[in-house]
C-alpha cells in the first residue's frame, strides 16, 4: 500500500511549502472542486492551496467556495460573489503569501500557478514539481477510487438512456438532451460532461460534440460519456447499432471489445503502460487500428496519467484508474468501447456497469 | 466613436509587446474561446495572445483550437490531443518566448499569465496591466455587440422555453432540460449556460442551480439564463408564477420592472455607474430591496466592467454592453427581472426580447 495522498505530497515538497493552483491539484488535497462550467469572473479568483512542511493543509479560497473544504482544512477567505467591490486576484495574492508564510524555498506547480503569484514570490524561490504532482495523483487512494466509482455509476445511467434514445428521425441533439439529464436525474444536480456524441457518417471522425443531424436506419451511434460527479470525474464510451450496422463496423467492434479484454488481461502491477497499450494495438491491427492512445488515467481531470501510449515506460501501480478505449474508424464508420478499471495487487477490477453490446 | 480593441490594447502596451493568458482577452484579440466546460487537462495547455507593438496578433495555441482563430491572427502551434507525448504546457512556454521576441518590457495581465511564463520571463520585465484591459473590454466594438446580440437571441429562447415548462409535479431539473435543450435546438450547438434555477422558496436565496424540487401551484420560477455563444455571452432573468403568487411578490416584481425602467432610463454616455445603480435601488426600496448589485458588463466573460454598484465613479460610455437585474428577496419568495442594454450615443438599446411578465 502507498502512503495517503498528502504524505506523498509532501514527500514531493521534501520540507518546503508547496503551493498550486491547478484545479486538479486543489480538488485532490482539499476536496474543493471548482466551478468550471463558465469559466473564470474577473471579479473572483480560483483557490489555491498551500501544503505545509507539517502537513497542514490551507486553501486561500472565495467565502462561497470554502463550506465545499473538508473538515481538515483550513480556509482563508476573501469576499464572494457580493456587491462590495473587492479585487479578488489581489486578495488571493495577499491571503495566499500569508499562507505560505516562510521566506525559503517553495515547490509548485509553475505553470498553473498565478504569475502575480510568481512575481510577488520570486522565480528564484520556487522549485517545478509539475510532473512529480501528476505522478503522484496518478496513484488512487480509497476515497478516491469510490468517489469515481460514483461518478462511473451515474455515466453507466448515460449510456443507457443514450442505446434507450436511439430512434430514426431524432437528432443527435435530442438525444444527447435525453443522456444528460438521465445523468443530472440520477446525481439530482447539473454535472459538467465532457462527451463525443456522433452518429451515422460522423462516427468515423473518432469524436465531436452532438449536432442537428438525423438518425437514420443502419446508423451508428459513438458515445463517449465524462461525467464530473463530486470533484471526481467517470469515463465511458459504447458504440450501438441502430438496425444492421456496416459488416466491417460489425467486425471491428467484436476486436474492440477482444482489444478491451486483451488490455485488462495484460493489467497489474509493475507491467508498463507501454506493455497494456500493445496488449490492445496488436489485436486491432487487423481492423484496422486507432489513431489515438489506447487510455489514460483519470480522476480529478478528465485526462491524467499514466497516458496507455506505444513506448510508455511508466509502470502501473496498485491504485491507479485508467480509462481503456479501443477502437476503429473506417471511411465513413468508428466504433469505440471503454471502461474504467482499478489496478489491484494481482491484475485489474472493472469499475463501468455500462452495456458494451454493439 | 472609440478606435477598435486591437488600437486599444496597443495603447494600453504603449509601445511593448502585450502578452495576456486571460481567457477572455484571448478571445476579446482572437476570436478564440477555449473550450471550459471539463476543465484543464495536464496534457493540454490554454492558449496565450501576444500582440506586438506594430498591432499584429499572435495566438499560441494547440493545433485542434487554431482553426478558431480569425484570418488577421498568426498561429503558433503545439500538438493537440494525439497520440504523441509531448509537454504542451513547456511548448507553449518556448512558443510564447518566440512570440514576445524582444528582451524589453511586456505588458500583460500578470494575475492571469502562467507562472512559468513569469519565471521564464523574469518578473522586473512584466508591467500588470490588468485592471487597464478590464477597462478596454468594457467597450464593445460593433461585432461583438452582434455577438451578444446573437447570444442574447438564445437566452430569448431559453426564457420562453422556461416559461413554457413550468407545470406542477415536474421537478427543477426536469424544466431546466427543457429550457437547456430549447437554446441548443436554436443553437443547434451544445453551449455552456450558467444558470440560477430555482422555483418556489427556493426563489428566496436570490439564486442556484436546479435541484429535485417539485413545482406545486402558487410557485414562482426564477430563472436566470446565460448562455455562451460563440466567444460572447448573453445574460437574462425572468420570474415566472404559476398560478396566484403571494401578495408582496407581486407588488415586489411590479417595483422591480420600474426599477428596470428607471435603471435604464438614467444610462446614457457620461453617467456614472453609481448613479445607474441609484435609479434603480431606490425605485425598490419600498420592497425591501436587493442585496447585490444592479448589474454588470458582459461580454467574453459572464461578469465584467463596469459594475453597477452603489458609489461606483466608473462613467459609462458609448459601446458598453450592460446587464440590469434589480429584483427582491422575502423569506419564502423572491422575484428578479434583467434585461442586456447597449450604450448609445444619447441613451441605450435594449438587446433582450425575453417576456418579463409574472
Amino acid at each position: 500500500m502507498t502512503r495517503p495522498r498528502r504524505e506523498r505530497a509532501a514527500a514531493i515538497a521534501d520540507g518546503a511549502p508547496l503551493v498550486s493552483a491547478d484545479p486538479a491539484t486543489v480538488a485532490w488535497l482539499t476536496g474543493v472542486a471548482v466551478d468550471i462550467e463558465w469559466g473564470p469572473s474577473p471579479f473572483s479568483a480560483a483557490p489555491v492551496v498551500v501544503l505545509s512542511p507539517g502537513g497542514d493543509v490551507t486553501l486561500v479560497v472565495s467565502e462561497d467556495e470554502a463550506p465545499a473544504a473538508g473538515a481538515d482544512v483550513r480556509a482563508l477567505t476573501f469576499p464572494g460573489f457580493a456587491l462590495e467591490d473587492v479585487d479578488r486576484p489581489q486578495a488571493l495574492l495577499e491571503l495566499t503569501l500569508d499562507a505560505i508564510g516562510s521566506d525559503g524555498p517553495i515547490v509548485a506547480d509553475l505553470h498553473a500557478l498565478p504569475g502575480s503569484l510568481v512575481a510577488a514570490l520570486g522565480p528564484g524561490r520556487l522549485r517545478d514539481v509539475r510532473h512529480a504532482l501528476q505522478d503522484a495523483r496518478a496513484v488512487k487512494d480509497p476515497d478516491e477510487i469510490d468517489a469515481i466509482k460514483a461518478a462511473t455509476e451515474i455515466a453507466d445511467a448515460g449510456q443507457a438512456a443514450a442505446r434507450a434514445s436511439l430512434r430514426p428521425g431524432a437528432d443527435e441533439l435530442s438525444l444527447w438532451t435525453e443522456t444528460r439529464a438521465a445523468m443530472e436525474r440520477v446525481a439530482q444536480s447539473r454535472l459538467p460532461v465532457l462527451a463525443d456524441f456522433v452518429t451515422g457518417e460522423r462516427t468515423a471522425e473518432v469524436g465531436g460534440p452532438p449536432s442537428g443531424r438525423e438518425v437514420g436506419e443502419g446508423d451508428l451511434l459513438l458515445v463517449d460519456l465524462v461525467p464530473r460527479v463530486g470533484s471526481y470525474w467517470a469515463d465511458s464510451c459504447a458504440t450501438v447499432a441502430l438496425g444492421g450496422p456496416p459488416a466491417a463496423a460489425r467486425s471491428a467492434h467484436a476486436a474492440a471489445l477482444g482489444a478491451l479484454e486483451a488490455a485488462k488481461a495484460s493489467i497489474r502491477p509493475g507491467v508498463t503502460a507501454g506493455e497494456v497499450d500493445r496488449a490492445a494495438r496488436e489485436v486491432m491491427e487487423t481492423a484496422g487500428g486507432y489513431p489515438h492512445h489506447t487510455g489514460h488515467g483519470l480522476g480529478a481531470t478528465v485526462h491524467e496519467a499514466p497516458r496507455i501510449v506505444p513506448g510508455s515506460a511508466v509502470r502501473l501501480a496498485e491504485g491507479m484508474v485508467i480509462a481503456l478505449e479501443p477502437g476503429a474508424y473506417g471511411d465513413d464508420w468508428g466504433v469505440r468501447v471503454e471502461q474504467v478499471v482499478v489496478v489491484t495487487a494481482d491484475g485489474c477490477d472493472v469499475l463501468s456497469g455500462h452495456d458494451l453490446a454493439l
